[in-house]
C-alpha cells in the first residue's frame, strides 16, 4: 500500500487558491471576454532541463476551481529530461475546458507548479547526494519560506525526498538564541517550554557549543541544533555528545550555511538532521508553458 | 515634493499580513510563553553584500500588528554594502517591544524583507545598466510572481527603479498567443477587447513577426509586444514599424529570454519597454537577521 | 463569434452573493420551515413597461447557490414591452427547485435583477440617442455607484450599450481637482502618476479650461476631461485642442451635469467620451415578481 | 435622555466598509502616490436643495478607517436648504488628514452619504405628510433594498421618521402568497410558523380579502397585511375587521402601490401600518462633494 | 404535510463547519497520509443510554464537506435506548467514503452530534414533564449558549420539544435590569425600544414585582418576564396580572433557577413561558463513536 | 521570572471573538439604543461556590473590542470561595465604558468566562488529586471539545493545572484503531507516519494489549496509549513494558473511562499520562453576572 503526499493536505487548503485567483483578477477578466467559452484542449509543456514534477494537487485545484479538467502524462515526482529525449519541450499534461476558464487559471497554475517543481528539483539534488554518500540522517528545510506560500514550498521538499522540518511555530518548539537570552538560560527555557508544550510537543534547542549542548540535553531537549558549528568540529562535538549521553534519547541537528557544495562535509554518523534554507532559496521556477492547441 | 512608493498601498493591504501571521502560528505560540513580555530592543542586521533595502512598509506593518515599534537607520532604497564598511553585518533598524511580540513577527518580517530587498537589488542591477547605457525605455516585470505575494514583489521592482508592468488581468488587457488563436486573429481580438475595455484600458498585443505587428497596430493596439524576436532582428523590425506608422501612437515591448547578461543587446532607440521575469526569478533572499540585544 | 458580457466576470465574484444571502437570513429561515421541500416551479414576471433585461448571470448564481435551476425565455439584453403585447405582465423565466430554496433566493434575485435591468434600460435610452444622432464617441458611467454593488451596476451599463468608465482607483489614473491642487500643478501631477503607473496605465486629467487642457496634453495625459464646460463652449475648446495638438494622441471627455434631455448638446465630432452619473442615478428598479405556480 | 440611531449599529458593522474600500482600490492607489501625505483640510459641501442629512456614522467610519478626522457643522437629521440661505452650496463638515487618506475615502464616503441622505429625505416627505394629516399609524419600508446596502438604506428611513419594517427573513415571519399556496392554507401556514417562531417572533400574514383576513386573525397572526386592497375598500375592510375582532390584538398593514401622491388615501383610523418600497426606490443620491481647501 | 427543523437552516450556515474543520487541521493531516484513500464503510454507534438523536444536518454537512456519504438508520428525534435492546451499543448510521476523508470528519462530527443530542435529550426530559403535567405554556432556552455554537444548541432544544427563545439581540428586544436602571424606568425603556423596534419586534420586559409588571404591561410590553419570583408567589402575581389586564394581550414568562426537579412548581394556568439555561447547561455529550469496519 | 498562559495566544486568536459578537448581534442592537452612551461601571460577580477563575484574556478582549476597560480584583487562577467569605456573591472585576458597549459584550463575556472557569475548576480538582496522591505523570485532556471553542477549553485545562494534550490533528500524530485497521498493522502505520511527520512530530499509538504495545514501541512510537485497559491490569502491563524496553524512550498513556472518582486507581509509577474527556465534559458553567452599578 503506497501513499501520496497529496493526502496530507487539509480539507480547506484550497481557500488559498481562491485568494490567489482573486489576486490575479481583482475586478474584470477582459481576456475571458475576448476568447469566450469554446471548449479547448491545452498542453502543459516542460521547457526546463532535468526537473522533478511537483505540485500536482495544487495545479489540479486551480483548474477544478475554474471548471477545467486535467489529464497527467506523468506522475508527481517523475524526473523530466527533455534533452535526453532530444526535444525542446515535453508535454506533461492536458488541460481541457472552456477557453476563458483555461486562461483564468493559466498563469496561477504555472506560477505554483513551476515554483513547487523547482524546490522539488533542488531537494532531489540534496537527497540524491545523501543516498549516494550513504548518509542515514534527514535533510530538512526551514521556516524561511515565502509568506502565504509555505504549504507549496514544504510540499516540494517532501516530493524531492527531504524533510519539511516544523511547519510553523505551533508544531514544534524551537528555543533559539533570542529565546534563551530572553529567558536567561537553556535550562529555564526548556523547563518553561515543557510546562506548556506538555508531553505532545518536541523541543528543539539551538546551541553554539558542546557545553550548551550538554545543558540542553540535561534539561530535556528532544533535538539539539548545533548552530554554525562547522565540520570537522561538528562531528567531534556530535560524537562526544552521543557518547556522553548514550543513555538518553536525543537527536542532533546541524545547521548554518549548508549548500549543495558543502553538504557532504556535514554528513556523519552522529548527525541526525541537516537543516537549511537552501532547499527553497534562490531556485529559479521551472519553465512550464500552457498552450491552447490550434485546430 | 517627493513621493514614497508606500503611498501606493491600498487601505486594506495589511490583511494579507494577518493571514501570514496565522500561517506561522496556527494554534499556540509556545515560544512566546517561554520569553514572556519583558520590553526588549532587537537589531535588524544586514549580512549580505551590496543590496538595496526594500519592503519598509511591510516590515513596519508586521511589527505594528504585533504591537512593536521600528526605528530605521536607513531609508528605503538605500544601497547597503557591509564590505565597504569593513564589517560583516550592518545594523539597519531597531525593533522594540515585548519580547514575545518581537519574536512573533521576527521570521515573517525577515521572510518579507529579505525577498523584497533581493528583488529591488536585482532590479537595481538592471536599471543601473539602463542608465549606464543611456537606454530611454523602461525595464518591466511580469505576472510571473509568487501567488499571494505579488504586491511585495512588484513593490521591490519599483524600489529598484523598474516598472511593475500590469498588476493583474484586470488592469491592462494583454492579448497573447492563446487569445489570438482562440479568437481567430489579431484584428478580431483587439476589437473584442476594445468593446469591453472601453477607452480606459490599454491593450497590449503579443506578436511574433513584422506582419503581425502591423495588424496589431492597425487594429488599434496601444502596445505591441515583440515576443521572442532576438536582436538584431528585433531592432530592425522595431525601426520599420516606427517608420511605417509614424502617424500612430503605440509602444513597442521586447520580451523573451532577456537576462542581465543579454539585456544590453535589447536596448535600442525604438524599443520602449523590455519586460522579463528576471527581476524576481531565482533571486536569493537577502540575508537579514533580528537579534535581541543581550543586556 | 459573439461574446457575452458574462464572460467578463472573475472566478470568485459570486462570493458577494453569498454575503448578500447572509444579509437577508442572518440566523434562521422560518419561512423555509413553513413551506418545506416540495419541488415547485415559479415564474419570473416582468411588470414594468419597455425595459431591457440585464443581470442574468447574477440571477442564475443566486439560484445556483440555493440549489435551484433557471430557464430563461428571453436572452439578456432583450427589450421587453408588456404593453405592446397587450398584457399586464410578461413571463421571463422559470425557476425550479424545492419550495424553500426558491423562496430563500426570491427577494435577493429580484433586488439584483430589477436594479441591473433598470440601469441597462436607462443606459439603452442614452445609447439609442447616440445612435440616432450619429455620435461616434462613447457614453460612459462613473464611480458614483452603490458601495458593494458596483459590479452589477457597471454590468447593467454594458448591457445597455454604454461604457463602464474605469472600474476603480486601480484601473486607470484620474487626476482631479483635488489631486492637482495637492500636487501643485497639472504637469507635476501627471509626471508623478506616470512614474508609478508606468506604460500600462492610462492617465485621465480633469481640467476646467483650454489652458489647463493644453498643459495636460503636453504633460502626457491620455485623456483630457473637460469638466463642467458647457456646450457650445465645450465644442469650441475641443476643436481648438484637436487642431493645436493634431500630432498627439489623446481623447477628450466631457463631464458634468449631462442628462437624457441635455446630452444631444454634448454630441460633437471632437468629443470622444461623455461621462455621467445619470446612467445609474435615480433609476427605479424594474418591477419583477416571482410567483410559485398554483397547482 | 435622548438616543441616537447610531447606537443601533452592531459591533462589526464596519467590516462592510472595509470591503467597500477594497472594491474601490483592489490593487494600487496611484492617486495616493501623486498627492502624498501633506496634512490637508477638506470641506464637505451639500449642493442639493432641501435635504435631510443622514449617514453620519457611516461617513465617520470611512474616514476613521483611512485615519482622518471629521468635524460636523450640523447634526444628523438636520434639514439643509441651500436656497433658503441664498447660496449654491452649504459646508456641512470638515474632513482632516493626510491628503492621500482623504482621497482614499472621498468617493466611498460620498457614495454612502448621498444615498443615505436621499432616502432620509424621501422618508421625511412621507412622515411630514403623516404628521400633517394626523395619521397615527406608521409608515414603513420593505426588504426591497440594494443587496449588501440594506443597513444604510434602513438607517436612512429611521432618520427620516419612518419604520424600517423587518430587517430580514430572520427577524419577523411573513407569510406571503407563495408561502400560503405552498403550505396549503393560511391556518396551516400560521400554525407551522408558530411551531418554530415560538413566543418571541411576530407573524405577519399577507391577505387579499376580508375572508382571508379573518382566517389569518383567527389563526393567530400578529399583523395582517391587506395587500393591494385599494381605498376606500381598504378602510371598509379594516373597519369591519377591527369591529369583528375587537377582543383580539392584531395590527393591520396596507401595502401595494403606495406613493407620495396616493398615500393620504391610505391614512385611516383602522390602518396601523402602511408599507412600501417608495422610501428608497428611485431616489437620486443627494449631491455632496468633498473639496480640499486650496491654501 | 410535515416539516423538518433542518429547513430552518439558512443558506450559508455551513461556513461555520468549514471553520471548525480548520480548527482541527490547521496545517497538515498526517493521519490522512497514513490511511490513504481506500473506500471504507464506518459505523456510527450510540453507546449512551436513552437519548434523543439530534444534529443530523450538521453531521451530514461535515461529511459532505469531506466528500463522504451518510446513511441513517434512524430519523432525527428518535429515542435510542441500547439497554432496552439488550446491547451495549446501537448502530445509528453508516458513513462511507475514502478512509482519509472519513477520519478528517470523524472527531468534528462526533463533537457536534454528541453535544446536540445531549441537549435534545435534556430538553425532551423537560418537554415530557410538561406533557405529563398538562402544562400549556412553552419551555424555553436562553442566550447562555457556547459562543459560536448557538445554532447547534438551539437546534437541539427544538428537536427536544422546547422553544429556542430569542436567537440573539437582534431578534427580540429584552429589557433587563441593566437596561432599566440605565434608561431610568420601565416606561421610558419600553418607549425607546418601541421607537426603533417598530411594529415588527416584540418587547420582553424583565420585572421583579407585581408593581413593575403593571408598569411594563401599561407601557406596552409584549412579554413580561417575572424574574426570580418563586412559586407559589409567582402564580399569585401572574393570576392578578392576568385579571387586572384582561383587556390587554401579553405573555407572562417565569425565569430564574428552574431545574428538572423544580419545574413542576412553575407550571400554572397563568404562566405562558418558563425559560432557563438548564436545557443546555452541564449536559454531558452523548457517547457516540465512529468505527471503520474491519474487512 | 514567571509566565502567563495568556502569552501562548497567537496574534489573531481574537478574530474568533469578533465572529462570536456577530453571532449575538447579526443585525441591530436595539438594547444599545435604549441605554445609550452614558459612562457606567459594572461589576462582575461570582455566584458559584469554590471555583477557579480562568479566561481573563478572552474576557478582556471581548470588552476591548467593545471599547470598554476591565479592572480585575483577582488574578487568573485564583480560587474563589464565596461561602468561605460568608457572602452570596463576590465582586471579581469592574468593567467600565459606555452603557451600550458594556451590554454588547456582557452575555458573550459571561458565556466564555463561565465556561472557561468551569473547566479550570474541574481540571483543578483532578490536579489537586494528583498532587495529593503524589502522582508524577500528567493529566491531560482530549480533542473532544466544543467545535470552534477549543482554544478556550484547552486554556481552561492549563489554568487548572492539566495538560492540553495535542491541540489538533496537525500538532501530534495519533494512530488510533481506525488508522491501524486501515493501514494494516501498527508497524506499517508508524512507518508511514514517520515518513511525513519527520523528526519534528511525535507519534502516539493507541494499543489494546501488551503485544500491540510491544509492536508500537519497536516500530518507534513516542507515546503508547493503553486504551481501555483497566487497573490493576494497566499497571502490570505498564511495568512489563518499561522493563522490557528499558533501553528505549517512550511514554505510556492511560485512557478510557477515567473519572474524578476512578482516577486514583490509574495513578502509578509507570504511567506517564492519563488522558480523558472528563476535564471539559458535562461541567456546568460557573455562574457569573455583570451588573451596572445603580447610582
Amino acid at each position: 500500500m503506497s501513499s501520496k503526499f497529496e493526502y496530507l493536505l487539509p480539507p480547506q487548503w484550497n481557500k488559498q487558491i481562491e485568494l490567489w485567483l482573486q489576486e490575479d483578477i481583482p475586478s474584470l477578466d477582459y481576456g475571458g471576454f475576448v476568447v469566450g467559452i469554446k471548449e479547448e484542449t491545452s498542453v502543459l509543456y516542460c521547457k526546463s532541463y532535468v526537473i522533478v514534477l511537483a505540485g500536482v494537487p495544487f495545479f489540479n485545484e486551480v483548474f477544478r476551481l475554474t471548471n477545467c479538467s486535467v489529464e497527467w502524462l506523468f506522475e508527481e515526482g517523475t524526473v523530466i529530461n527533455p534533452e535526453e529525449q532530444g526535444v525542446k519541450k515535453v508535454p506533461v499534461a492536458y488541460v481541457r475546458g472552456k477557453c476563458k476558464d483555461i486562461l483564468i487559471g493559466e498563469r496561477l497554475a504555472l506560477n505554483i507548479f513551476g515554483r513547487c517543481s523547482s524546490i522539488a528539483t533542488q531537494s532531489k539534488r540534496f537527497s540524491n547526494l545523501k543516498e549516494k554518500e550513504g548518509f542515514n540522517g534527514v535533510i530538512a528545510g526551514s521556516r524561511k519560506t515565502t509568506p502565504g506560500f509555505r504549504l507549496v514550498e514544504k510540499y516540494g521538499m517532501l516530493v524531492g525526498g527531504c524533510d519539511m522540518h516544523r511547519m510553523d511555530l505551533s508544531s514544534m518548539i524551537m528555543l533559539k538564541d533570542n529565546h534563551i537570552w530572553s529567558r536567561g538560560n537553556i535550562t529555564e527555557a526548556v523547563k518553561a517550554a515543557r510546562s506548556v508544550g506538555g508531553f505532545s510537543m518536541k523541543i528543539d534547542v539551538e546551541v553554539g557549543s558542546f557545553e550548551e549542548a550538554c545543558e540542553a540535553i540535561e534539561a530535556g531537549g528532544d533535538i539539539i541544533m548545533l548552530d554554525n558549528i562547522e565540520p570537522p568540529t561538528l562531528h567531534e562535538v556530535a560524537k562526544n555528545l552521543k557518547e556522553k549521553y548514550s543513555n538518553k534519547t536525543f537527536l542532533l541537528e546541524a545547521s548554518g550555511g549548508v549548500t549543495l557544495d558543502s553538504i557532504v562535509n556535514y554528513f556523519g554518523p552522529n548527525i541526525d538532521i541537516i537543516s537549511m534554507s537552501g532547499l527553497n532559496y534562490g531556485v529559479t521556477p521551472v519553465d512550464f508553458s500552457l498552450k491552447i492547441q490550434k485546430q
